[in-house]
């Protein structure tokens, strides 16, 4: 065996939101671009895949809530449903990927030691599915961190109130932080990166673009092309 | 810590059906005469719940399936949906139950040694939950095996097609398993109990009742009143 | 590393009774076909074994039933034989086997990603060996399960009772399982399959033979040539 | 084994900087007086330790940044330090201790069933002590998080930079995140609590209580006076 | 629940000699001893078993030394079938025993929390269950250490060569290791103690009672009663 | 991938002396080298590393006694100090280390699968690192093991003792034992080897070269030259 010494580790999260309907589709569409990309590049590059719980978690944890769960609680069933959905693409990227979600940092780096394409779901309380691909970002010195959104990038303003917010194209993780510090972080509505993961990006300076979750944005994020926005530090 | 010795183990399976419109009204209603009955047999009795998938789990099953994935890892996925079903029956419970659902019949045999209310998912593919709750009654000597369906009871023909067919108050292993051999075990519609169920039943003669899954009947079968079908060995 | 993508994963169950005498002939008469057939296909083909507990379980399981163990227990004592049988296999195998047999599905799968001959014994209790093999086969994909007993194949008749009956070359896994109602499981003479097993091979439709546990028949298996009972569905 | 459903737990967050000389006197005074609280709330009352990893940490954290490891394998390493911390209290805390430090939220939880004195570091990359003691204190839905620190409590100005700064006795979370967020971060050295600590106070409403961690702060805290900043919500 | 603070423990080495015969009467004997004096201590002492691999061992050790496994594999074998042998008294003891026999030396301290008899076998290769048994006894600070052997005792020469050998009443662990060096240590006839369990019970002047492995002299060890010999720092 | 089947095995154990300064510089050194080897014997040659506490662990150990721990939680303590020496090599070796120290020999054989050098401290207490490193080398079957101590080889007296002593160029394990014996155990100043690696080394007739831990001899060791002092067996 090779030691994976010279491979290059791109880490791609992908929103929950891909899950909503419950519809194979899409998954299906980005397995096909992930396997591709991963015969393409073989002993080159490898792709780490983390997946968000969207409102598939959401259904369970408001029923959690109103049976009293404490929010560590809750956010472990949102952490299970996030790892459903992994398993969901490891089940369509067939023999190229890992064939469990890691349920731990530690897990992940051991599993990434195959080479093969690691869909992870979250890690624990307390942290976002954003968090968790930082952190194996940053553990994996990782050369890009691709984040996949509904939003599709940094806006100067709430793009959801103000129809008029322009997309930027570089944002430093400073400015990053002031822009997402003035929305509100409990509605999960404008929910880029969380606190921990804008700290883990700015201490390992994590090459990040944010791009918006569809075939297209990946493919030129994976090409190199310019596309979203470009978090440097 | 007084050894459990003499303590009565009675294992409840509970259907996934309870979870079908993810509304917590039922589980709240069953927590509350299990958190009854564990406080008012303290030290001499002790509940163990398995949860079943439902139809939350067929959700994700079908997606997996036209995904490609095997059977055995849409097993899986079931067996996560299972778990997240035992986990709001743990915030209903609150402190009286066990803090997470066992994964393995080892662990589960350990959450045991607590005391507490220890609710459970499925444990791994190729076994339903009602061979879960089997199994866990066998290792535990359990003296009681209530499994609350949607049907209710073991009927001489299959409810769901002759609605003249009645109720039998007593079956052997044998004549269910015979009953049962009859309906297709694919369709799930009278899934009662599956063939590692049975012959686990009958192995270790663990005495059974199969009852319907509402507040009534499960308080019926916890008071030893006569209820649904009680299957003999 | 290469991924394991187009590797091909042949399953074969041997019977605990090779090591009824404790005698190391017939492992090391086996570990010499399975090695040269994993160095002559290198990267192609996947050899998985999974090895029953055979007499030298039921020793140790008949001690505890008098000691009071109930039936889990009593497997799981099984299963830990199984293992130990297991390891035999690995120690003979050498460098080409997994250097430790799996204790889950979940452990079979992960040591099946680094290409050797995994040598697993049981799982957990309620489940046959032959239960463990046809589902690892489900899980991997196996394009082959071959069931290498002490029968040799599935007759018409139980041939322990009728000399005259027949072997047949090619079985449904519904005639099989009406076959093998007939005989009575409790006894273990007649242990093909177990429901189990026979649900998974027919629910994944594992091309699946059933064949005598010696070398020629293994080797006959494994070329492709016509031997034992096929499986089909 | 009477069930823990009533008894309050306290999480008790302790600077790593107890152990800067390595030196045994300080942690021999506080189990004292953990001991003596345990002993006189039994069965009302469960003390939850969360250790940190000091100056000891950054020794080992130095070393390795110089031979390249990255920022979350740093974070690991400060890790392994503070759970040598928590070994240490559990050695002097003695029986009344939890024998082993929980690498987990889910051991933490399962430790704390056993109504002892559960002494923890930290649990993963990217999270302070202080995260970990919150979120350990939503998990179990604590009464009261005190948090002794070598600061003493939240100020209106930073206190090493400005001698006439005031300690104040009560203050918001929003507020406490205001004045967190002035100084650096990154620098330690007014380290009272972490984006993720506040946002798991926030969320939960969590009772916390920053204090000076020397005995006579810790004894008014655990017996209910004003001592410190008390954190609101 | 009560913490086991002042619970006093023994721990009591069985020989694997018991099992030669895999016939239960010796192994219910002993339990029937064990759980009587469980039940008369409660709360008070704490019984800890470790049960030895004897020539149930052997007899797969041999097999597998012939297959070519290394030294260290050959003890784990022998581990697994030790453990085995722990099953086989848990079976016995029922309630009253962990229903597991811990793996390592952490799951063993945290299964001893619980106030059962704990039934331990092997934990790793290169150490006997002799220094298995010293190590628990010293990380549980244990009160008593019973050895109960095949040869019941200290003697002066090899009982096995010299018919006239005379038992000693007493030793020190000095002198022990000088006696014990002057036989073979390969041989396993007059295994009494290894260099680790030696070592370990110098170390931490752990009383040890050498006996034979009887109900008689058992019940003397336990009753305080001199028997054996007696091995003193 | 290709299995490993004709990687040899090489197991250095290296003084936790080397790391007493927390100063990098050696580190790096020794890395370097191993790197080197590690990259002209590709699938070739494999290194497993063990790296002991040495004086760092002292210092906690120290400590934890005054706390009143046992000797087997000291040991413990040293054990996690040795771990994050291994951890510092992890970091100084890059992507051609294991990510992390295996924790027990499972472990450590299933790291060694990938064919990347595998960083070890401690397993677990009453076993020195020098016996884990012969455990592992006899579970591996090593090829050779190398022993990098600080007295560099084994000599007739006590060289701390004797200035005129001479260092053997070649030895027997039962020399060496009988060396070894005549020194105090306990004060860890002439500590080449304890008497559980000598087992080890003897059953197994592991190559063995005790050396001096500096850059020069590691390297002459790793060309095969002769340096130190051979033990034979």
């Amino acid at each position: 065996m090779t030691p994976i010494s010279r491979r290059k580790i791109i880490v791609i999260k992908l929103t929950g939101g891909l899950f909503n309907k419950n519809e194979p589709r899409k998954v299906k569409n980005f397995s096909t671009i992930l396997n591709a990309y991963h015969s393409n590049n073989k002993n080159k590059l490898q792709i780490i895949l983390v997946i968000g719980g969207g409102k598939n978690a959401q259904v369970y944890i408001s029923t959690a809530k109103k049976l009293g769960a404490d929010q560590a609680s809750l956010d472990e069933i949102g952490i299970e449903i996030s790892r459903i959905h992994a398993r969901l693409f490891i089940a369509a990227l067939g023999d190229n990927a890992y064939p469990y979600p890691p349920l731990t940092l530690l897990e992940a780096v051991k599993a990434a030691e195959t080479g093969k394409i690691v869909a992870i779901g979250g890690f624990q309380p307390g942290q976002s599915t954003n968090a968790v691909a930082a952190l194996v970002a940053e553990r994996l010195k990782a050369s890009l961190f691709i984040n996949a959104t509904e939003v599709g990038g940094v806006y100067n303003k709430d793009p959801t109130k103000y129809p008029k917010a322009t997309m930027l194209t570089k944002v430093t993780v400073t400015e990053l932080g002031k822009i997402l510090g003035k929305s509100k972080t409990d509605a999960g509505t404008y929910d880029l990166m969380d606190p921990l993961a804008l700290k883990v990006i700015a201490r390992s300076k994590i090459p990040t673009k944010i791009i918006r979750c569809n075939s297209k944005e990946l493919r030129m994020a994976l090409d190199g092309k310019i596309v979203g926005t470009l978090v440097g530090s």
